[in-house]
């Protein structure tokens, strides 16, 4: 064949183009494809990608004193590269990912582990425009020891592939709106006993945090064409959505969209300072994305504290309850200002994570 | 010395500025320098560089099940890390990169192993207008126990020194159009007998593609500017045309090329929605970069199916040979119409590769 | 709460707004938060961001000729992770990083290895003008068996909390020109005999290299937005000047600035071309960043050999000191030029890097 030949043959229909809201039936079980080896190099990407100081995934010195025998990964990262896995088979057609509830972190991950994902299908329901629906899927990662890593339950709006009348799907699942912390959530061996604040930079433990306070995390960090593309590459999510400014152009923003787990990386990231002894990421207990988010946004936040509790035999440590506002493109002195100001908040908020950490005694 | 001292003596000579055309000869053996070792680090950054998804490379797990001790490193890395190793003393000074032939893959490469690089030249032939010339190589990267891992020929463009009228020099080297696949071209322990589709995402195997057949790999990803230099500085291929904008602003295109490499790897990865279970790449039999890519491009491909065949005593494998074609800034619709039609094909191609991969049966 | 509900609490005052000139006292010693495992992950990330080529950190075949069990890690990136940790700490309110002295490197670094940094103040010196002052620390860079990897003097501007009348601090420390070499700078098992030049691709040696005389190393590299933010987020580097775009809108450049290290990496990765075989960085004997850069800039340099010498039983390696000068958006003539031109020199200077190499003999 020479350079400039035309093909004759047909195209084939080898390459898939994701599932419709057609494709999803109550209780299917979707085993997802490329399990995936976590490594060093994935750990230092996201210290690059993100910034974060958490000094339990920073230094072995810690882990160990913390109980682990090597340097777990960070959670938020567990998260992603097991997320990512669910988007061909869930959301490759999704108009909107809708919301998150129930993320467990049941046994913690470390460098060389290999996570497996599978989802089934909780839930079904039509839209009355009958060209789109709602698909709830319950998603649980597995290490090769086949123990579990972390589970979710999440909705994304999918479109249906030829619109209809409605059909009447509508099949709801029960959703807890906070994950109950339990010995189950916190890992075996760890123990904060001996936890010092010096390692950290804090004095802030569980006890001087008070429900309803909120904490102005200050710093802000703008996103760069590469940074979130390569954060979303690493995390083999391959929603068009992310990766194609040429399509991008005649969709509705006119640009890719920044993955949503990005910017909830970055407030964390921005959140060590004010949070910086929340070391532990036990449970999501729901997100929501509330406006997209672009390269050259610049990302802030504020959390306020939600719930603290304490848990039977454990004299080291409490859990407790965040909710992280992420904001863009705000001064300072609005981001004070926010709080009180519903107009900025609702122009500028992107993200609303409510989440719960095991802080030390 | 203070601040602003101007300096006094000459500048000396002991930076390099590449080889020009008189400066090689007929069966020069030359030795590159900075051997590498390739990390786990590599490998993360590969994965983040280009979303790739070929699931032998991302989980311990899989490259066990299909014979191997330990994961292999994916070869467009390893091909792309020895190839860089040769542009300082190969193609500093080169108008263009021509081509390729007979790149074949013969020992896995493994996190751990370090690479050293030969080149001899094979073949030079002055150009007609006394001003540049082409040089031939073949280059060869073995791994630390003198094991070949990879070797391949390349044709470049170099600038000569001094233009003057041709010398006549004309000795050009024999090229193969295709590389043989023989069983020294499967790595000695792997065994496809194992392999489930259901870690690949596929059903498609050896026996389900067809000569002739085209597939759309339909998705895109935009290049965007830290993407290609990271991933050429990671190569540690130092041409300055993808590096030095200021430089470039003068020059034809007015901005930095990206890395031809690159647009290969993209490429690959993007074709994985089709071709998920060509996993094993055996060799390059020929690849050409009808037009430069810059920052900002999206990149999408289609590729046919060439040829097929099997080996004396595999019943696990097949190999077939590929070729996809890079092509940029496309509407999907465009895509699809452009197999047919000759102007959008000639305007928007960037890359034809031929390469063969080993395909479980 | 409901989404859009506000918060009625206060603010607390969890978060950290970095220290100014008040806070500090003389001989404060400050223990910095976050010490840092370096994995295999940051040393391809550093090669990715820098393109550097020094071949003792490349292969560990080569790393094993010279001595070491192990690739030991790049003195400058070793740099960098250390002085990331003092940021929080001393420099988040600095009006500008006026220089840095004595930096030796004691101990070799490699991967696994983890850093823990305290800085003691030796300096205060209040400015005239009763805002601002300049503080003076002495930071010590340890790893987990207590050896000193690495020590280094620095002082920064930092803005006063409340301007007021002169109060008259002034306490200089005393800073060496250049560090002596020693043999407690030369790694323990370094040994540069077996060296081979065909590793680094360049055939000079110490004994090439003459006082006075100038090198210009040609090559040219671009800083891409998400390069210079991926550096320093791996560094663990907060300064807000470096990643909140949008507050450095309205700030004097109007944009964010690029870390200074990362241009000392820059111009140390395109030295290489002229002083490949400089492989070990023993000491950084003074620097500074005389003009900021920003995203776009695309950096040269030109390095002028300051002075040489031997060291009692040492057949195999001498210490060079280099003087590199970052420069910006020169063309190269303007380069070979610039060195006997004023203006140039003034207008397109960005750093001045006093440091010293060990060199095979």
């Amino acid at each position: 064949m020479t350079n400039n030949a035309l093909p004759q043959a047909q195209l084939s229909d080898k390459h898939f183009q994701g599932n419709f809201f057609e494709d999803f039936e109550l209780d299917d079980l979707i085993r997802h494809a490329t399990p995936r080896t976590i490594t060093e190099g994935d750990v230092s990407l996201y210290t690059a990608l993100t910034g974060s100081r958490f000094v339990l995934y920073c230094a072995t010195t810690v882990a160990n004193a913390c109980g682990f025998a090597r340097t777990p990964v960070d959670n938020f990262l567990v998260f992603h590269i097991a997320f990512g896995k669910t988007v061909p088979d869930i959301s490759l057609n999704a108009v909107a990912n809708l919301g998150y509830a129930e993320c467990q972190f049941e046994s913690p991950c470390f460098v060389g582990d290999t996570l497996s994902v599978e989802s089934k299908v909780i839930g079904l329901k039509e839209n009355s425009n009958g060209k789109t629906g709602i698909v709830y899927v319950h998603s649980v990662a597995k290490n090769q020891h086949n123990d579990i890593v972390v589970s979710w339950k999440r909705w994304v709006m999918v479109r249906k592939k030829v619109a209809s009348a409605p059909t009447g799907i509508d099949s709801l699942p029960n959703l807890a709106s906070t994950v109950t912390i339990t010995s189950q959530l916190i890992p075996q061996t760890l123990d904060f006993a001996q936890f010092d604040n010096a390692s950290s930079g804090s004095n802030h433990r569980y006890h001087d945090y008070q429900v309803g306070e909120w904490i102005n995390h200050v710093d802000g960090m703008t996103i760069n064409p590469s940074d979130h593309s390569l954060a979303t590459r690493l995390y083999q999510n391959n929603a068009k959505v992310h990766f194609d400014a040429y399509a991008m152009k005649s969709a509705r923003h006119g640009q890719p969209l920044v993955y949503g787990g990005h910017i909830m990386s970055i407030c964390r990231a921005l959140s060590h300072n004010g949070l910086a002894n929340g070391l532990w990421l036990a449970a999501i207990n729901g997100g929501s994305h509330t406006a997209p988010s672009f390269a050259g946004d610049t990302i802030y936040c504020v959390s306020q504290i939600m719930d603290k509790g304490e848990l039977p035999d454990r004299t080291d440590l409490g859990w407790i309850r965040v909710k992280t506002f992420g904001v863009k493109n705000l001064t300072l002195q609005q981001i004070s200002d926010f709080i009180d100001d519903q107009t900025l908040w609702d122009e500028h908020k992107v993200l609303e994570l409510d989440y719960t950490l095991l802080c030390p005694k």
